[in-house]
């Protein structure tokens, strides 16, 4: 799926920032692609944007609004449909992170099929993918993968493109996920591609690229998660990295949403080095990401001290001190 | 998905057996359930049942009519439509294995909803999983894992169903593919599952059960296949068998549908070890299924002594020579 840029994001109605977390997302990495925001009465979340209506967006260039907010229940309220369907009648395609299909209202596939104007549903894919085949392609990838869900996959794959564009690799961010969908305008969410295409789906995310180029593949779940692993071990084989990094939050005791206990980083290294193999014999772990927002910054910099030491790779907190020492260590394995 | 029983099997106009083998592999395994077959003129498969017409069948009891056969491309040809819209009208329920959904065709769909009967697509599934808990349940689970895929894992698991059943433990098959869904009239294609949801769903299909209750899961894929082993470790994720048994066909040489050489026996039989340990510490391999349809009786009898020697384990070919030395080792750790 491919969205056309730039954007204007609509959030609604919704009662706080966090029910827009998809459209603060973009914004974050994206700032050029977004002109301006549009709420309903009663927003109380903003995007720092500047406040269009549709007519305003569509004059100033926007191609597509985007649904960056969820209301309670994840479910399309009702007067959303009047503003979404104004967008489709100015000319704008529409996209959507929620669970319910935007073709499933009524009036908005009617007025889609009437204007021409395209509908994405993220959440949701109507590619067909051939199954994976394993086989090496050209292109070099790096994989994001994690001691859990939610510990800054996403965000570290965005912040190695950010800091290996800037020493002038050719490096891509590729989104597996919805938000990460939205802030590269292409990807799957991979999570809701049918089991047997898992790894087909990411190697048409990631395709045979130049030789010297590099895919940074957001990660998904962990192998350890016993709700997701299946996913995450797809998306290893259909990335066939040849680097990755472990994303690890200290302060957790619990995988997110289940009663299990964290895996160590060494054992993540150990079992991603060991399933990776099978589609790229030369996969190596390149550093750790540490997400250190709940420490303050002496126990934050003893972490990652000691994750450095313990593993003999660089590591950071991508967001509290940037990621150059994992890239000095891309560096020394693949100069430019 | 229930699907009602007995059954009348629907052959088409199949130009050979194997476009029937669905069919066939539910005859193999549940003879009782199977009261007829319905071939069309040319018809070049035969599942040895009596000939009946659709009225026959319903007047002899049959509840389901199952689409047993794939027609090339796997599509539903315009002349089975009639026949089936002839069973909906004559009572019965109609389940099939294409990749086309019944319901997809108007006919086919109207006449459902005029006779309120079902229609059962078991290579898709509407039904809503949760995402797996990973927690231990009551009840034992034994599950089939392979070197490849198309080696024998339902086959066993049919086999041991069998033999447990014949020495007096409680056993049940639980189907995780389309033929298997039909021979245990329940059960999900977990490859037609949402990615999200592989392991929530065989926790649905393999739920908490006496304590002395065996469930003996159909695997599907390999951990070591690139294209399918997501599913294979969200299988087993969701299973949390506390025994397994490998399957593995000692002439392949390359993995079905890649480039990929077999994985051994001591890799599979590792790693199933290794991941499985996170949702059940206590998983162990209770032997070996060696498919020796290849070998003449000598090499057969050899390849299967030196798999017991070389693994310390019981080691059979679930049809050559019966699963009698699994079910020992099952019997040793578990008895009755």
């Amino acid at each position: 799926m491919e969205i056309a840029h730039p954007y204007l994001l609509f959030l609604g109605d919704v009662p706080d920032a966090l029910a827009a977390k998809t459209a603060l997302g973009i914004v974050d990495w994206r700032p050029e692609w977004c002109l301006g925001q549009f709420r309903l009465p009663g927003c109380a979340a903003d995007a720092k944007l500047p406040d269009m209506t549709i007519a305003e967006a569509a004059a100033a260039g926007v191609r597509t609004m985007v649904v960056g907010a969820v209301n309670a229940g994840g479910v399309l309220p009702d007067h959303w449909v009047v503003p979404i369907v104004e967008a489709l009648h100015t000319g704008l395609d529409v996209a959507s992170g929620l669970h319910m299909r935007l073709a499933d209202d009524p009036e908005i596939r009617a007025a889609a099929e009437r204007t021409g104007r395209k509908l994405h549903d993220v959440r949701h894919t109507s590619e067909r993918f051939p199954t994976g085949k394993g086989t090496k392609r050209p292109g070099l990838r790096l994989l994001t993968v994690g001691t859990d869900c939610s510990v800054g996959k996403k965000y570290t794959a965005l912040a190695l493109e950010k800091a290996m564009r800037a020493r002038g690799y050719a490096a891509d961010f590729r989104a597996t996920g919805q938000t990460g969908v939205f802030i590269s305008g292409r990807g799957v969410a991979i999570d809701a591609v049918v089991a047997d295409f898992i790894s087909g789906a990411v190697e048409w995310i990631a395709p045979a690229a130049d030789p010297d180029h590099w895919d940074l593949v957001e990660g998904q779940g962990s192998l350890f998660h016993p709700s997701f692993a299946g996913v995450s071990l797809g998306l290893l084989h259909g990335a066939q990295p040849d680097a990755f990094v472990v994303c690890h939050e200290p302060t957790r005791t619990r995988m997110r949403g289940v009663q299990h206990p964290l895996p160590s980083i060494a054992e993540v290294i150990d079992l991603t080095v060991r399933c990776g193999r099978l589609t790229n014999p030369a996969i190596r772990c390149v550093g750790i990401a540490i997400n250190t927002e709940h420490l303050n910054d002496v126990d934050a910099a003893h972490t990652i001290a000691a994750a450095a030491d313990a593993h003999g790779l660089p590591a950071s907190d991508p967001i509290r001190f940037g990621l150059e020492p994992i890239v000095d260590e891309i560096e020394r394995h693949w100069p430019r």
